[in-house]
């Protein structure tokens, strides 16, 4: 809806004041990477840095290898997000003291498999020493033609998509986090969308990831384009199987999983209605299936879960992990009782 | 003189297997900066990444300022070191769940001077929370023409040099961690020789810079270029005059100050003799004075602080740190122990 995002806010007291460069096309949150103009080239650099501390810290992730899956994943994404071509990362590993092998080995196994999904090769990297254990990296990729995806430039009546599925990010969380049962465990390993991302590079209007929840990307996608979304009466198809059986198991609203702030990282986007057609056969032709979700409104702020529907309060939603300090139950029990409302 | 870096051991363990890029000029530990061919175009792009975490947790760095200045410094240091263009630094902080102001505005003050000092402007960046302060970034640099400096190609006969006086980072971290007195206080905020470096890319045959100390960068680049350096006697006029007070004053040889493994980010590098001259008219255009150290030999490993003298086993030298699990008191016995032998 409206009013200040928390996380946000932290971001201004750190770099409120800092001078840009004139190169970078981008400002702050328009797009999931920076996007640097290359001097004597139309291409365009795309830089995105990200660290995997928080997940390990709260028990998210425990085991090395989606530690070093994750760590190459969460940046493999933004560069997706903007449609850049891959050319590498720089990993940065924070490592205990005596690190033991079978940690060093889960992480080097993840970070491999990763890199080699995405064609993301190692570049070089930091290894340090403290005692908390930290992983992650910077991820630089291209974009030849100098017109990289932003999240910006949704108008109204374009239509809105998802990559794929999504859910499983607040499912995973849910029953790592809270553990209420009911559903089955379920491998969680997202895939950054990087060829999806560069497909789209001819098409959407708007596009980011939803590694934070599929409702607050759609929160930042309404601020970016002063725009609304009204969701069509079929959007829950867009849900996981999985996460529709996590949420159901435990007898709780299935969109919770949408909630975030943890997330799957397929892309959201949106397409102008005449490209949909276009976008559809190229998308086809890469065995890929877009899940439509609704359409663009011009109701600045306003997502509403389906025609007629009451507005979801976006904002509400993606600032109440801080507001409850990180507390997984407590979270829970204030999305329920907003459902309930 | 030769054996294994113990540094080096920990980073094959991490990221022995690792398959590179084609687009990638160096190999590992071959340049300070990760050089990577930008398609399309004859620019080199050089990439750094470094996180100030073991010298907040040691006690070396404690003021905010320093602490953001130094996140800046250790990363465009390596960008002067292959002599790149600076274009823009993403920084990675990790705060505490709740940043008190001072902190907050401090490392900010400290990340802005330094990148407004080097040209490095901020482009983007990431937030975590997490009970150890760390900061750092990853810096992105430009080589228009293609040809980076990097820690190979030096020939015995060339003449060795450092961008300035050296053993500040040793000094410094001297009276901050063993405070044996008798020196007073002294700033240590160290510039990261961007200007120096670009400058060198028509004259140096390699070049590193002295984030580790003196030492340890003459041990590598012994190593990579297979080659000896022989100092010359007057060498000790590169310490610096804080340095050797602070040494002195504590009745310690003033040599100990180029130990590492806390440098003060000099470069240091080899000239092909024929390039010295039109090398020194450069410098002296642009206002600088390289200080000569001596001459590159053919003794491959083997550094002589004098014509005629024993070498020193710098090997030893760069893994004691390690050696004595980062103990500072046993570090600085174990140093005056080999200097009686």
């Amino acid at each position: 809806m409206s009013g200040p995002v928390l996380e946000h806010a932290l971001i201004e007291r750190v770099a409120g004041a800092f001078r840009g460069s004139p190169l970078q096309l981008n400002g702050r949150h328009e797009s999931d990477a920076e996007l640097l103009r290359l001097p004597g080239t139309e291409a365009v650099l795309a830089l995105t840095t990200d660290l995997v501390i928080e997940e390990i810290a709260s028990g998210l992730y425990r085991d090395p290898w989606l530690i070093g899956w994750m760590a190459v994943t969460v940046n493999a994404s933004d560069l997706a997000a903007v449609g850049a071509d891959p050319l590498g990362i720089l990993t940065s590993l924070t490592l205990p003291p005596d690190p033991p092998d079978d940690l060093i080995a889960g992480l080097r196994a993840g970070i491999g498999a990763a890199t080699e999904a995405y064609g993301l090769p190692v570049l070089g990297g930091d290894v340090n020493r403290a005692a908390a254990l930290a992983v992650g990296g910077t991820a630089v990729g291209l974009v030849p033609d100098g017109r990289p995806l932003t999240r910006i430039g949704a108008r109204p009546g374009d239509r809105l998509f998802t990559s794929g599925p999504v859910g499983l990010g607040g499912a995973f969380a849910f029953l790592r986090l809270v553990g209420r049962g009911g559903g089955q465990a379920f491998d969680y390993r997202p895939l950054a969308r990087l060829r999806e991302g560069a497909l789209l590079r001819r098409f959407a209007s708007c596009c980011m990831d939803t590694s934070d929840g599929l409702i607050p990307a759609l929160d930042e996608l309404t601020r970016r384009n002063r725009c609304g979304f009204e969701l069509t009466g079929r959007w829950d198809d867009a849900l996981h199987a999985d996460a529709r059986r996590v949420l159901c198991g435990a007898g709780l609203p299935p969109w919770l999983a949408l909630a975030g702030p943890h997330g799957e990282f397929e892309l959201v986007f949106a397409v102008p209605a005449a490209r949909v057609g276009p976008m559809r056969d190229a998308a086809d032709a890469n065995g890929w299936a877009p899940i439509e979700l609704g359409r663009v409104t011009g109701e600045a702020g306003v997502v509403r879960p389906g025609p007629d529907c009451e507005p979801i309060d976006t904002t509400w939603v993606r600032n109440l992990y801080q507001e409850v300090a990180g507390n997984p139950a407590a979270y829970l029990s204030e999305l329920l009782k907003s459902a309930k409302r």
